[in-house]
């Protein structure tokens, strides 16, 4: 039976992860609260609710959340900024969305990065893949506030017994463009599977996943997604002839999980610092 | 041969322990840039200057750690606070201080505390003791900041190869209070004894030390002291007949090893939310 | 005669109700000073000129009131929003208003809101209209940003006897778009006329105005326009076939003055918080 | 029956009022949580907690709030100051006072103050004394911030059912210090007493009364105390050889209700500006 | 032999000066460091980064400046503007830069402008042309904050030796477009060669430059250039028949060599206060 | 006839030259109107009131110099900080000030220092004493924010007529303490003298004086004191057998005027940055 009686809150529901899932959660007949900073730049949905708020207007995210069974949030900076522009969606955003799934009884899904642990060096040949319990590993201000994020969870589970789910999304877009992304590919498909199975799940307690498709180059093993059913089902294997060649070049980049993030402003073992540097990247 | 050609910056000077450590290290011939956000108010040492300064301004921390081999990092709220108290001296100081050694190739020692893992068990009977690389269970936003700040060093270590030393704190009193101190006293004499290791140590990398006595009662097993030939040789034991029988009568406080703090608002497991609450405790 | 020798000060300049009444009050030969915290969107007319600034900003808001006669308040948050995107325009921003008022001696037009009384229900039958000195019973943290400008208007003139006149704007659109506006409706002629008869006005006071057209279904009775002799020309009554059919569905919505402002999050008597949840309806 | 099973919230629980009601109410055995900006002077009661808050902070204030059946709302600046400085604690405070009555269902004892209604005269002779239910005349900041949590506290009621009761306090000190407070005077315990029948009031809606003892000279008359069936004991009146002498000699502050606020900075009718002018008078 | 080794940090990147430097300077092999608060609007040219930045974030800016040699800097408020606008960039913004600098130890081309002396006569007929180390007369906010950064160069170069060349722009555009222009014109191809004289200098210590072309009806005679071997190749002279009649009929905007600026909201001497008023003339 | 008709604001109250002030100008029958950030910590006199206020908060600062004749500006920081500490107090503020002057066309007396020229060096032997129209040599963020303080008074007076004068004071105390104060000591007596001067003066446009006694060993030369017609009396002269010894022994301190504010965190000419370091010497 489905938890469709209580709606859902879907932070960061203008990006394009966010329009994805709210498309997809609304088709599948749940109730949705959105919320972005920018305005909704589709059709709200039907069954789906907008509201323009900030992160960082703590009152305004509690009330958001009031009544709803779960939180999916997708909401913050979602690639390596400045640590000021870090700082407030990300990490004070993320105590506000904690407080309010403690206040409601509600669980949450953390849009989690692969960069909270992007140092961890790439399986070469036989080696192990990464278990999920590994040494957090950030790569950037971006990956610490992941960690930092999953670190949150820890503490409202341990404390208050709020559930959570703390997704590692490797790289989601509409199909892999690169040779690491054969490793690390997230299918919109998949990732909406994940999320409908975490808010029907009957129990989560604090979990961490791989957010992953079903990838034979992928660099992780094993996970929490029994807890929640979930499998992926699609592939970046089928993509592997038409991006396999496309390599960075850069000898950071390619030697980390964390990929480019790694090597900005890598300064370490006689590179010099800055020699690959742009925020921007 | 000593380094102390060259300043160490202190931060939290006007603290319980900054005061202690400014002294010692004063004595012992270091050159010491002190700095707090409140006025010192001993007698500034000979050998060192003080500058009021807050960790939010990170123009003004880099220029006091300018030329500085060194930096103790004990600034910042030292008891959990509502969040918005936390966030700034807490999460932005901490990329201050980390900026700061970056730019002068100096390394850090974070007075981290216990209550980046206060959620594990106190170990009992012959249970295992915690070692340093267990996962971080934090009991508090206060904890949670030692957490985030431990993160930042291994991501200062991993791109910037800036050393670090987490110095996860138990209780550095004067003397041992209750029961739960025979078990994470560190005395003023190791804490200093400490430091000075840190400073002199040929090789620091990223390290994690308990900071504690050498106490019968510990709840701590291995760690990386040797990366700095640090032993403690002061003890908690003899103060067991004192204070051996002051416990808190509150479950909660009792099982796990950051005491008071996981009790502060817990509300799992049929707690009533706030029953022991109050921020201050 | 005319009181043209002197500036207008006219806030909101960029909004709908503002770029009307710079274009009508620049036609009849009135000196503008516009300003908006977003570019004025139309060729700036003769005689006007546009500065932008933000209401939040004292001193500049008092520079641009030096040596005007009259400050037409059409800024701020024009709709309702969370709490903490009123504060700043509506609240601090009338300060600045009424200060630059004290000073220049002019006199202030506040664009108010039939939202600061909301709650009222709409007169059914024969139930009298309600008179402009009712009991403020505001409808959203709108609302309440407007009956606090009433309520400065009443202080500064009770103490430095600076006249106020304040309207509470019905619903001023090009024309009714649906029932609950062929009693709310006021013509931007109406408006306009409105605006000049106060700026002409010999003696304002304190006064309270309803802000509508001639409408026969009109919820509103008297008040003070007997002072600046205004009385509308237009009526919403032509418009009654075409939109008198067009109503919300809610009964909320439709038993209150305020509308579907006095729906959005209305949780008494058996309401289920947030059914009709959208802070952007 | 006595609702003393859930705790009751005190804010400016460190001024002078906040100390008495702490005290008193702890006394007759509730259970209370104490919160100011400023830390608690006296010994923490028994059943009682202190936690240093900022008004500002609202997520800390929803926390505070939480599990308690009614908030003593006597925090934020209380006597006149510059707008900035009542901005913060007195309007963005009350916000957070009532979105945490709103979600704990608990009922505001709001503070409110003469200053709200000020401007009104002082009855002469025979004349009338003032009704609750008439016009706010606000005679400074402070009283307008007063008017406006009152109008919160309208709204709360008419949209989410949050009773409140908003006490127009006149001049609660150990004893009258001039003519006016013969009028004015509120004693320590007529207040206590009206804080505890607010408390166990079976119901209580939407409320005003004047919070003054039963004084010969008072200035007011009818309001809603039979709501919460309290009628004061004390009087001023014993102390009317003692003070009623002494007055202030300025006609603006003898003219009008709210005393010397009215006088502070008033320019109208021919008073030159700032002839009384200072912000701390 | 050229300097290209090291990179160049422009600020103001996305600003017309900003944009067209940023072209020349890679044309002619530097390695850029470009940033600005807005998107860079072109390709970023081959040999250049782009990295969004606020000028009130100072570790950001500090980051940026890493190893380079030297900073162009543009970035800030260009025109007059309310005092507030221009306080964050153009004054905490210049401090940010030249701490960078005398980290860096790289030097400093400072954008200054005329509007920093603009209150000085036009030298009319044979009257001596304005020498550069005349005194300040700031004709505006605008022209204030150019004195200002001037005068930081100086302090930096006196305290710490960090170079700086501070170019007082006349006007610079595509091509004069009215009289004054005729004095003040700065061409784009004058400027790009000035800026890669100050890069390619041996040495400029604190210098001072008037950021004029050649042309005949300058008002500005002696000044550093020499240090950085620099002389404009082109000349307003051609576009005198053009443009030499467009005249604003403002006697202060005449009289004075920073023209409008000089007369926006000029109230001396008889003039009405605010009769030429906008701040966005 | 005396100017005493008109009240006289004074800023920064509360500091020591501001308290000797208030009680000087009081006693001569000046009405003031005193202000501070920090409570004034004597008796109010007769005739002035205090009232406390920020120097950021531009709207009351405006009020509180309305209907007065002449601003003695000695608010803001008075020693060198870090520039944070600076930006609001000493830069903001001063806009603030300025612009009450220009609204109430009074005129200032702003508190400037010797540190706005402190790079100049010291007159040796026969050398001419520095000039008041020297060029500005500002050795220190506090010296910095002095300069442009003064040039903020030329820009003032160029387009809005109000009338300064700029005090450079060279060091006053109760007597002086060093070799270096024979030269800048500035008597109590001397600086009340000078400020009673300045308020009665019949025209002052924008001058600079030098804030010194009558000493022997004076740096500084000519001045526009004649323009209010003050000499000073006193002199550091007969301190000479008793301080003339006590030097720095810091060649950049004893090298330049500014004393030791050029030599906190001098880098320059081979000086080790920041051997002298500290920010609050």
């Amino acid at each position: 039976m489905s938890k469709k009686s209580k709606p859902v809150l879907l932070t960061g529901a203008s990006g394009n992860l966010g329009r994805m899932l709210a498309r997809e959660l609304a088709a599948q007949g749940y109730t949705l609260r959105l919320t972005d900073l920018t305005p909704f730049p589709d059709q709200v949905p039907e069954g789906a609710s907008f509201t323009k708020a900030d992160l960082n207007d703590g009152v305004t995210i509690l009330q958001l959340a009031e009544g709803c069974q779960a939180i999916l949030h997708f909401g913050g900076a979602s690639t390596d900024q400045p640590f000021e522009v870090v700082l407030g969606p990300n990490l004070r955003g993320l105590y506000h969305i904690y407080e309010a799934a403690r206040r409601e009884g509600a669980r949450v899904l953390f849009a989690s990065s692969n960069h909270s642990i992007g140092f961890h060096e790439r399986p070469q040949g036989n080696q192990a893949k990464l278990e999920a319990d590994c040494e957090f590993r950030p790569d950037s201000f971006y990956g610490l506030s992941k960690a930092y994020g999953e670190l949150m969870g820890r503490l409202y589970w341990d404390k208050h017994g709020v559930e959570n789910l703390n997704v590692r999304i490797g790289s989601s877009f509409p199909e892999p463009v690169d040779a690491r992304m054969l490793a690390t590919w997230l299918s919109y498909a998949d990732l909406a599977r994940l999320c409908i199975a975490f808010v029907e799940a009957p129990k989560v307690g604090h979990a961490v996943v791989w957010g992953a498709s079903n990838n034979a180059a992928s660099y992780w093993g094993g996970d929490h997604r029994d807890r929640i059913g979930w499998q992926p089902q699609d592939s970046a294997d089928a993509f592997a002839a038409k991006v396999g060649q496309i390599t960075s070049g850069n000898p950071v980049t390619e030697r980390y999980q964390g990929g480019g993030y790694t090597a900005v402003g890598y300064s370490r073992d006689g590179f010099s610092p800055r020699d690959a540097f742009t925020l921007e990247d």
